[in-house]
């Protein structure tokens, strides 16, 4: 195979980020996560979060990540919104379940959920005489990008944001691969929005160059007190935290970060706009770095020798949706080689 | 108000187990349900089974029952399969989810699910390339007469069985109102039939005709070993045991519980086939003690000084589907009551 | 066997709340404790309270109590302290670590602990470096009388509630036989210290002469909300709900609840007077119910035709540890054929 | 400070697995640890278990591998039997009751317990009639090396491993220092005893020259199914697990893991006969990375200047016990340097 993508996460880390641990690997230093680096990246994070006095951890993965403040934010008979198609309803082995939660999926088509959504099941829950006997929605979970590669806007956020407030629900956000919906034209969700209209959110590593490990930025004060237990009970707190220190200082140091999220979501759109232009359509409009392009076939299994994708679903008798995944590591002429691979469609 | 056809426990207990509680008062016996009453309705229960060795233990509650033998039959990634209407998914509060477990809801318009859909989630599971990212069908649970009253025939029931077998995973049956089902004109499943089809389903008491309690009858020798522990642990156990004992004993011994389920669905279908005589629809045909007719909002208006009933939904701009409940303790004169209330329809 | 002192829950419930199940047992009521007689019932209880503006709920039993209100009360990583002979220690099969807490036992020889045992526990978690490493003390839990029968004096009481609130810990008293306590010569805690010392107690029913049943009492405001959706999701929550509420009434209306805890500490204390007067030491020094007299095994052996007791522990090569428990039913006529049985030691 | 002899994460990796993960950077490949890497570690570890035909699986972290495994071993109402000093009993935040077990621990002078205690412990449980109202005893805990560094012999495993298996309780070896275990004067237990002896142990990796992660190598077929879904629900599943491969290949390649465990020990027993022949006692008799010697309060403040320790406990008036922590980094010229520190007892 010439090029797999499969997924964002066939390479390992930017080797900026890797020399950094090379250099400081005999540094003695204190652990988990009280360490000088975690620190440091800690007040990088905080200093672009727009004046919030947040706080940040550093957490081995998003699965640990989600489950960990998803638990520490909600009561045992509460349950966290979501879209059906949420990371936590569906790739997670019920890892909120397992922590007491039901997940409360809410349909969608492009795997974002409106605030509208979201106030009729909440409004629903409350007018209900038997609301006793149901889970009561407690927490609103988005991911962004979404599953699908798709971004909420400022203004859908902050309605959002304010049907959690009226209800008195946290709202957190699944920042797995939040820094390519910092890379999509017109984009108006930066950190310091994200600051302001969450009670928490993450900003994914693993996905955004780094060996692994997301930041957890927690910006209700509600929802800090003690949160270290709660990382270290659920198995996320780091021996050699220093680790993604590291990693974070190194992806906010010099806006590598950004940089990192505009090469991935570029080759993506590439790849969109190429196949849109051979005449193909796309199942979802995603603006950042995956491309679920409807392609036959035929075609589909002689590509299949030379780059690898992933099967998304059956669309019709002769053609499937697949999903091409770009990263940090993608190389441009790769692309330009899967391109060359696509003809126009007859 | 006349009589309050709300639902099927606004009445306490049939006055023979009311006696034969007061007659055992002052005996002493053992206790955690290790007594001879307990043995006894254990005994009874076991004779009418067709001869299946199963292991039968008394419960406080329904919720409880469902709790208990749900987390003692799965495994912490696995989670139980349902119709979206199930009593567990919708009306425990999120019991299943305390515990640990997702529960897995299928499409339904009438409480049911098939055999086939329960096969083509499983297979699509194990079909699915990351599935391990996913949580694992672990069992099945139906309700028996479902939650709007329905019932499953014995070919419909040997089919899930059938799948639950092929895959491996428990089938458990809520028979929170399982003596209705026995009532229905046609039945064709009985204890013989259960004790044969399912992993464990349980004798509802409570809403047929007992103060509380329920039955849980558990055939596959797998989920017998230390189940009192499970009951204990969930709080199911109780003290004065001997309670439920007196109580199954008397719903079992002179064919009480038939009895009741007789008179509870006659009633209910009395409703049923007068509401339709006089030109009205009904939303759900359902067959036991529940009816669900489709009435103008004006009449129900009217009704409701004299009766009670639950709302059910919103059909159209002039009439709301309403549900009316009959017990064990329903008066054939108040159902008489009730239909003079109803004109026949313009 | 001519009585069973073995436990105090061999025979059902006081026939006064029988009879008032029996009167009831027709009346259509609400369901789930929304009804008319839990109102009565929890009214009659405040009443009783000294002005305290508690919430009153009534749950199925001791352990579901227990794990109820703890569940509710702290964090995922947070514990709960109680003495190493502590109920929900020893004898509920782990119900609380079911809901994902764990138990911080402290030594005990008499069944208490102490305000000094619980702050320097506490001052020690604080004071150490790596405590989010570990479960942070977050509530108390003690039984009034304990499970030997030992009673907490006001000042003991006090002592620990003022640790409890310095350390922000809410108190939780499980009163399974809360009314032998007030029965105690010389007691000075009865409803209003409680509602005033506490976060939250029960008092027990099933051990009180009810056939099941306890009421749990809520002072802390803080631990009020939404409390029900709790009991529904632990299983607690009772469809005919109105049958503790009429337990309860009836317990509460005229003083029959004092009456019962009379009866029953006194017939203990005829045994424990006597055994003493007759030259044998007592295991433990209990004013209530429970009995424990160091006794010879052969004069054991020849009891035990006659009478039921409960083997507690080996004492010394020729004698044995047991426990005498008396009820609201314990006729005094068996207390007096009991001691007769128990010649003056040699 | 020169240097600091406070634990063994101080540093990061040994710089052979930074070479590997840096050579490997941009080679693409599966995720989850279905990648090549982890296939060929896997292979490395099983060509040491002397046959067994054992599944190794790679997680993350120490604290995920012991509530993965526990959580995976046993039923709700079983219990994990561990020495009070265990680190799943106080050293994680009670991430084994947050999965619902409660841990069951057994007094220790020396961080072992016994195949007696072990024994005693679960046929008390067995001949208890309210044996259904407390935890049983599923599953046993050790370290090896223990936390305070002590080793079992293989006589004592093999006695362990006997009562195990007469009650059907798991065995599971937390070996988060296990290569220290190999490298002590007398070792007899290896990795071929481990895979005979236990039903699970881990490998760790953290503290042997690891940036992070744990090969949890799992024996006993009953617990092998299904495994993954268990690591990914509990967080446990890297994204870029070749990471994880990586280290384990490098470690398990050319003996370094050996070498490792040989260099750590051997500091460490440095300054323990040092120590030792300059007059002072050891609280602790630990033969491999941990020393505990009890040093004049002065002197400790003096050497604090220079070097770091972590204090362990106040012994008398004047003299304070310290840890102190060799790893794979450790100089000998810094041990050189801490001896010369301190001065022969007067």
């Amino acid at each position: 195979m010439r090029y797999n993508f499969m997924n964002d996460y066939n390479e390992c880390a930017h080797e900026r980020i890797l020399d950094a641990i090379v250099r400081a690997n005999r540094e003695q230093d204190d652990s988990y996560g009280l360490d000088s680096r975690c620190a440091h990246a800690r007040a990088l994070i905080l200093a672009r979060l727009g004046g919030a006095q947040s706080d940040v951890h550093f957490l081995v993965g998003g699965t640990q990540a989600n489950l960990t403040i998803i638990a520490a934010s909600i009561k045992p008979y509460q349950g966290v919104v979501c879209a059906e198609s949420g990371h936590i309803n569906i790739h997670e082995t019920g890892a909120i379940e397992a922590t007491g939660h039901k997940v409360l999926p809410l349909p969608t088509n492009n795997g974002k959920i409106t605030a509208e959504q979201i106030a009729t099941l909440v409004a629903a829950h409350y007018a209900d005489a038997t609301a006793e006997h149901m889970v009561q929605p407690g927490m609103v979970y988005l991911s962004q990008p979404t599953e699908v590669g798709t971004v909420y806007s400022k203004d859908e956020l902050r309605a959002i944001s304010r049907v959690c407030l009226l209800y008195g629900m946290p709202l957190y956000i699944d920042g797995a691969r939040l820094g390519n919906a910092f890379a999509v034209d017109g984009a108006d969700v930066f950190l310091p929005e994200l600051a302001k209209l969450t009670s928490a959110f993450s900003i994914g590593g693993t996905k955004m160059g780094a060996l692994f490990g997301e930041a957890l930025v927690i910006n209700d004060p509600l929802l800090k007190k003690d949160f270290r237990y709660h990382i270290k009970q659920r198995g996320g707190m780091l021996a050699k935290g220093r680790l993604l220190g590291i990693q974070f200082e190194t992806l906010f140091e010099d806006g590598l970060y950004d940089e990192i999220g505009r090469h991935t979501v570029k080759q993506a759109q590439r790849i969109a706009a190429a196949v849109r232009a051979k005449g193909y359509e796309l199942f979802v409009d995603s603006p950042t770095n995956q491309v679920f392009p409807i392609l036959p076939r035929e075609l589909l299994k002689k590509l299949a020798s030379d780059f690898g994708y992933a099967f998304w679903q059956t669309f019709d008798s002769e053609n499937d949706v697949v999903r091409f995944c770009t990263s940090w590591a993608t190389p441009p002429e790769m692309v330009d080689a899967l391109l060359d691979g696509i003809p126009a469609k007859r």
